[in-house]
C-alpha cells in the first residue's frame, strides 16, 4: 500500500491524498460504504461504483460467521465472491464482538464470544483476526482491538489500551502477506492523553495506516470532537488516517478539518432503508403525508438515478407499501449525497478553500436543523 | 392499438406478430412481468427493460387502493409514475376481489369488497374499472369480469359468464379513450361448450384483443390445457389472444403451441424471492447445503447479469443471510430466464419449427423433473 499526499489546506489539518491499493487507487479524503456480509445492502456492486465509491468495508465478524472466511478463500476471496473489484477494507471484528457478541469474556489470549446467529461459540486472537482477514483477501487490515464501552472509568480505559496495544504487536507479527496493508487502532476512551499515549504504542510497532476507534460509541458529540480534535493532528501526516464508524454529514465535514482521510458508517445505508433521505436542506422522513402528492425530487440539487427519475410521491408509495425497490432507490440517493460530499470536500481541499466550504456547510445544516425543527412543530 | 401477424406456423396453432401500442411495438408471444405496485419488485424499469421485457402487467386493484389511481393520474399516469416508459397492461381487479378482497359481494352493478389492506369498502363497477385504468393510462385495458372459483356448478359457472358478458358490454361503452386498447375476457370454467358461448357474446360486442380468463385458478392441469385447447383456437386470429395468470415455462410453450400471444404470472418474480430458481435443467433450490461450496453459476447457458457474475454459493450466502441483493438477483436470472424463453419460442416460430421446438423442450423439462426427483430422493 502506498499513500501520497496531494494537497493540504493552508488554514486547517484538511488534505487530499492517493491510496494504491492491489485492486486500484483511493483518493482522499474518502468514505467507504458498508457491505457487512459481502454486498453493501440492497445494491449491485456496479452500482455501488458509479455512485463514485472508490472503497468499501466489509466486516469480519459477520464473514468469519456466515459463510465463513475459509469458504470466501475457497472461491477466490471477497473480491470475487462478491464480485467488487475495487479495494476493500476489512475491520477485525472487535467492534461487532463488543457490540452484537453475546456472553463475551475478552483475556489476555483475545476474545471468547457467541455468535448472534446460532449461539456458537468462536475464539478470535489477534493472530486469527488477521488469519481472516489475509483469506478474505482485503485491501486493508484492521488489527483487533479491545473496544471498551463509554462511560469507562480512567483504569479501565487504560487498561484495555495497553492490550490493544499488544495485541497490535501481535497482529503485525502474524501478517503473512505484505500486500495487504495493516492499520493500527488508536483506543483510550474520551482521555486525550491516553490516546496520546496509545497511539505512541502504535508508532513504536509501525502501520501502514492509523485508525481513531472507540469514538462514536455513545459519548457525547462534543467530547468526541474533543478527542478528535486532540488527537488527529498527531497521527503521522505520511499515513492514512481513519476514523472509525463515524458519522453524520457534519462529522465528516469536521474529520477532513482535522485531517481524516478515510471515515465509514451505515448511517446513509442503514437510514436509507428506515425511510430516511439526506439533502442539503431539510431531512425527507419519506413516509411523512406530506409528501403524498409531492411531485419533486428528493432533492432538486442531486444528480443520483433516484432523484433524477422519482418523485417523492412514488418513493412514499413504494416504502408504505413495503417494496425492496424502495430500500434501493433510497439507498442509492443517500449513498450519492455522502459520496458527492466527499467529491465536494476534495475539490475544495484541493483548491484550498476548505475553510470556507466547512463554514457554509455547518452554517446550511444549521439552517436546514432549523427548518426541520419548524417543520414538525 | 394495431397487431400484425407475422408468421404461422404450418404444424401447429403457434404464430407471432406485432402490437402497436402509444408506448411501443410488443413483438408476440410475449411475457409481461407483474409489477404489482406500480413496480416489478426488487427491480428498476432501466433492468426489466434489459432483461428483454417489452411489456409489463400492473394490478388496478392494488394501485386503486394505493396510492390511488387519481393520485397517479395527477403525477402523470402510471408510466411517468414508476418511470417505465414502455407499454402497460393493467387487469380490472376483477381477479384480486376474487381472491384477495375479504366479503365480496358480486351483484349486476359491480363489486363490492373490503381492502386487503385496512378493510375499507369499496365498490368496482364495470365503469368504474375501466374509469380507474383510463386515469393510469396504460396501453391495454382488461374488462372487470366475474371470476368462480374451481370446482363449479354448471349454473354457476354459466351465470357468471352471462354477467362477464353484460359487463363487458357495459365497460366498452364506458371507456372515453380510444388510444388505451380493451380486450374481453372469456369466462366458462372448465366447460368447453360454455367457454364458446362467452366468446361469441365478446365477439359480438367487439375487443381489440381476447384473453382466457378463469383458468389456473385450482383446476387440475390436464383440465387447463383440455380448456385451453378447445378455446384457443376459437379466437379470431387477427387479435391479440392473451392467456392471463399462466404460468410455468411448459405452460407458456403449450400456450404458444395453442396460438396463445400473450401471457402474464408472478412464477418467476414470487419463486425468485423465494429462492426457487430456474434453469433448463433441474430447479435450482438456493438454500439447500449442497450449494455451499458451489462456484458455478445458476446456469451456465443463461447470459443473465446474475449467471455472468455470481455463483451459487454467493447467492445462497445471500438468500441464508436474508440480503436484499438475493432478491435483486434471483429476480434478475428467473425473469431473463421466462424472457429469453419467449425469445427462443418467437425464434421457432418464425423459422416455422415452434413443433420441433416444443417436443425438445418438453422433453428436457421432463427429463429435469426425473432428476429432480432422483436429487431429493
Amino acid at each position: 500500500m502506498d499513500f501520497t499526499l496531494i494537497a493540504q489546506d493552508p488554514g486547517c489539518g484538511a488534505r487530499t491524498g492517493r491510496i494504491a491499493t492491489p485492486h486500484g487507487d483511493i483518493l482522499t479524503p474518502a468514505f467507504m460504504p458498508v457491505g457487512t456480509q459481502g454486498t453493501v445492502k440492497a445494491l449491485t456492486p456496479e452500482r455501488v461504483a458509479s455512485l463514485g465509491a472508490q472503497i468499501i468495508l466489509g466486516n469480519t465478524y459477520h464473514l468469519y460467521l456466515r459463510p465463513g472466511h475459509r469458504l470466501i478463500r475457497e472461491m477466490g476471496g471477497l473480491h470475487r465472491f462478491m464480485n467488487w473489484h475495487r479495494p476493500i477494507l476489512t475491520d477485525s471484528g472487535g467492534f461487532q464482538i463488543y457490540s452484537l457478541g453475546a456472553l463475551r469474556t475478552i483475556t489476555e489470549e483475545g476474545a471468547q464470544f457467541q455468535s448472534h446467529i446460532d449461539g456458537s461459540r468462536h475464539f478470535l486472537s489477534p493472530e486469527t483476526a488477521v488469519e481472516i482477514q489475509e483469506a478474505l483477501g482485503s485491501d486493508i487490515m484492521m488489527c483487533l482491538d479491545e473496544c471498551i464501552a463509554y462511560p469507562a472509568g480512567r483504569q479501565d480505559v487504560q487498561r484495555a489500551l495497553e492490550r490493544t496495544s499488544r495485541w497490535a504487536l501481535r497482529s503485525k507479527k502474524s501478517r503473512t502477506n505484505e500486500a495487504q496493508a495493516l492499520f493500527g487502532i488508536v483506543q483510550g476512551g474520551v482521555y486525550p492523553d491516553l490516546r496520546r499515549r496509545s497511539l505512541e504504542d502504535l508508532l513504536a510497532v509501525g502501520f501502514d495506516g492509523y485508525a481513531l476507534g472507540g469514538l462514536s460509541v455513545g459519548e457525547p458529540k462534543d467530547l468526541m470532537m474533543e478527542n478528535l480534535a486532540a488527537t488527529a493532528p498527531l497521527l503521522p501526516a505520511d499515513r492514512p488516517r481513519y476514523l472509525m464508524g463515524v458519522g453524520t454529514p457534519e462529522d465528516l465535514v469536521e474529520g477532513v478539518h482535522q485531517g481524516i482521510d478515510l471515515f465509514d458508517c451505515v448511517m446513509p445505508t442503514r437510514s436509507a432503508r428506515n425511510g430516511l433521505l439526506f439533502t442539503n436542506g431539510q431531512k425527507v422522513v419519506i413516509k411523512n403525508a406530506r409528501y403524498r402528492e409531492d411531485d419533486s425530487p428528493v432533492d432538486r440539487t442531486c444528480d443520483c438515478y433516484t432523484c433524477q427519475n422519482y418523485s417523492r410521491a412514488y418513493l412514499r408509495h413504494l416504502y408504505v407499501a413495503g417494496e425492496i425497490l424502495a430500500m434501493v432507490l433510497n439507498t442509492i440517493h443517500n449513498l450519492r449525497y455522502y459520496l458527492r460530499l466527499m467529491e465536494r470536500i476534495r475539490d475544495a481541499v484541493g483548491n484550498g478553500r476548505y475553510s470556507e466550504f466547512r463554514k457554509v456547510f455547518l452554517e446550511e445544516r444549521k439552517a436546514a436543523e432549523g427548518e426541520d425543527a419548524a417543520g414538525s412543530a
